[in-house]
């Protein structure tokens, strides 16, 4: 059961009904709590463990403190040809999401095209999951998520906006599809906390202190604020995100969306903006992969520049990795198993009975 | 007339009065020679003079050579409820753009959102320039155009992807609009042409050599590829609007994007994407726009870092100066002056009856 670095192996099947069975016990009904457990298991799958089962935790302990509602009503408050207008009533943010998403899929083959907010949601996970339901149909997506601020305006000193994730899927024809889901700082904070228990420093360019001066001390960049990408671009996207996912549908925006972790008095009020695209009002969808597949062709078999063995696409890696630990299995970090096994306790689900013993 | 440092003065009208002259000589009929004077002069209001009057002249050549169509029947070719996908017939980049882009905007207030693709166009100047004409209908908007290759995929040598722009805009209530108009690379190729021009070396982080090693030598980064911002996320981004606004539309995509500069055989074929959105589907529009100034002031007065004297929303530079290049003309380089003196020539038109004698 170990893997020697202290990780424990757990089959994705077998750690998505501990999931399922600590998020039952919180409350929710068996088709809810699956949709958050196969969003949290797909993110370790693709290798995205900052958006996996080390969620199990925070996510459990709002909703037993009656933050989240386990059992929202997810419904259209308003809607038009090309549009709808969603309220999650405060449920999970991965069931608020795939709900509202399906909703927008099954609307885009009348549509043409649909845009789809929501308000009134949660912590929504990974942008991927919602982009690669989308691209399983031939439906171009984009996917925003607005987060609590942890970026400063770009010349700022004060976190205003989020990491607010952006994700793009598109699909290939023989290929896997491009997926991109990126935060729009330079790193997921996460990384941060970690140096910080570690002690370690963290390399310039990642954040500014509380006095808005560069830092490399991972303490004072978590009292400070991280870092755009790409400087006042990846800034102006970040803001871009909050107003499409924020103050376009609703929910909180800015210091209005409420933190997952620190505020334990009131719901996140995150938001979420989806636009879906039938590719078939545009393209012939077999001619349109294939021309994709001829895009992906010819960046993988592009002349490579010093010191890189292989060109990626977007998603190709996290693809990789799913193969594989589909295959062979997904790592857990000690520290999350002991964290799983704690909640786990509390629920009344074992995790012994769901490690793997391969 | 001279401003001191080698630049005439111009008023906006009189600039614009010009270059309807050139590309009406250049067989345009007026309202169309309007629509494309008018994105050029828009440019140098706003002080993005890389896409302004200094376009002029490849402008009329391409028209003289026949590779644009002057007088082109942009047509719908497909349309659905959301969708409508739009034959520029190899007319000019800003005209295509224009009737697609106000196609798009009838069509909004009945279904509340569009999709606006657009096939066979050319260089159709800035994004800000469509975006803004959405806003001041109350519809949040997004353009992207695909240009011609100069940039890596990223861990490669050789261009694939242009320097794809990125524009974005909502309207606010009090303030001016928030206008985001980028370029995917970190920096415009233009100005690693001025540096090499003045024998100047280029900053770290802008360009990669033909052999993919990093170059401070503009000649070098000229034979090389310029970097996306923000690396493998900015060039992400640039893919992304290479498939919406040219594998989806039809339009060329990599390196079947001609160039305006050096291709003098084929069209160009560029794509465009529009993605419009009704805001009163979502939202009381003068509440939102209320939402939004909010989110201005709190910006705007927000803690500033060392260094910053004041905090800038996107747009907000480019609009302060439209206000002042309004009041007092604008200044246009000497050799962008002569170059125009000279198209003028060929076009029996005098810029002398056109530069500001203030």
């Amino acid at each position: 059961m170990s893997t020697g670095n202290d990780k424990s192996l757990f089959q994705a099947d077998s750690l998505r009904s501990f999931c399922e069975g600590i998020f039952i016990s919180c409350g929710m009904v068996p088709e809810d709590a699956s949709i958050v457990a196969d969003g949290l298991v797909q993110s370790n799958l693709r290798g995205v463990d900052s958006h996996g089962v080390m969620r199990v935790g925070i996510y459990a302990k709002r909703l037993k403190m009656g933050l989240v509602n386990p059992r929202p009503e997810v419904k259209i408050v308003r809607e038009s040809a090309a549009t709808l207008l969603v309220d999650g009533d405060n449920g999970m943010g991965q069931v608020v999401g795939v709900r509202a998403l399906e909703l927008g899929l099954d609307k885009v083959k009348q549509s043409g095209g649909v845009y789809v907010g929501v308000r009134r949601s949660n912590h929504y996970g990974a942008g991927a999951h919602y982009v690669k339901r989308a691209v399983e149909q031939d439906v171009v997506a984009f996917a925003y998520s607005n987060a609590p601020p942890t970026m400063a305006p770009w010349g700022g000193v004060d976190p205003y906006v989020g990491t607010n994730p952006y994700a793009f899927g598109v699909p290939a024809g023989g290929y896997p599809p491009i997926i991109l889901d990126m935060a729009t700082s330079i790193v997921a904070r996460g990384k941060i906390i970690l140096a910080a228990e570690r002690g370690e420093s963290i390399p310039e360019g990642w954040a500014i202190d509380k006095h808005g001066n560069q830092t490399t001390d991972a303490q004072e960049a978590l009292q400070g604020s991280v870092l755009p990408f790409g400087g006042p671009k990846g800034y102006a996207l970040s803001l871009m995100i909050d107003i499409m996912a924020g103050a376009l549908t609703g929910a909180g925006f800015g210091p209005r969306v409420n933190s997952l972790y620190d505020n334990f008095e009131e719901p996140q009020n995150v938001g979420a903006f989806f636009q879906l695209i039938d590719i078939s009002q545009f393209a012939n969808p077999a001619a349109f992969k294939a021309n994709i597949d001829r895009m992906i062709e010819e960046i993988k078999s592009s002349r490579r520049a010093p010191g890189t063995e292989e060109i990626f696409l977007p998603g190709e890696i996290e693809y990789r990795t799913e193969e594989q630990r589909l295959a062979s299995g997904i790592p857990v970090e000690a520290t999350t198993v002991a964290e799983l096994r704690e909640v786990g306790r509390t629920c009344g689900v074992d995790i012994a009975d769901f490690v793997s013993q391969a």
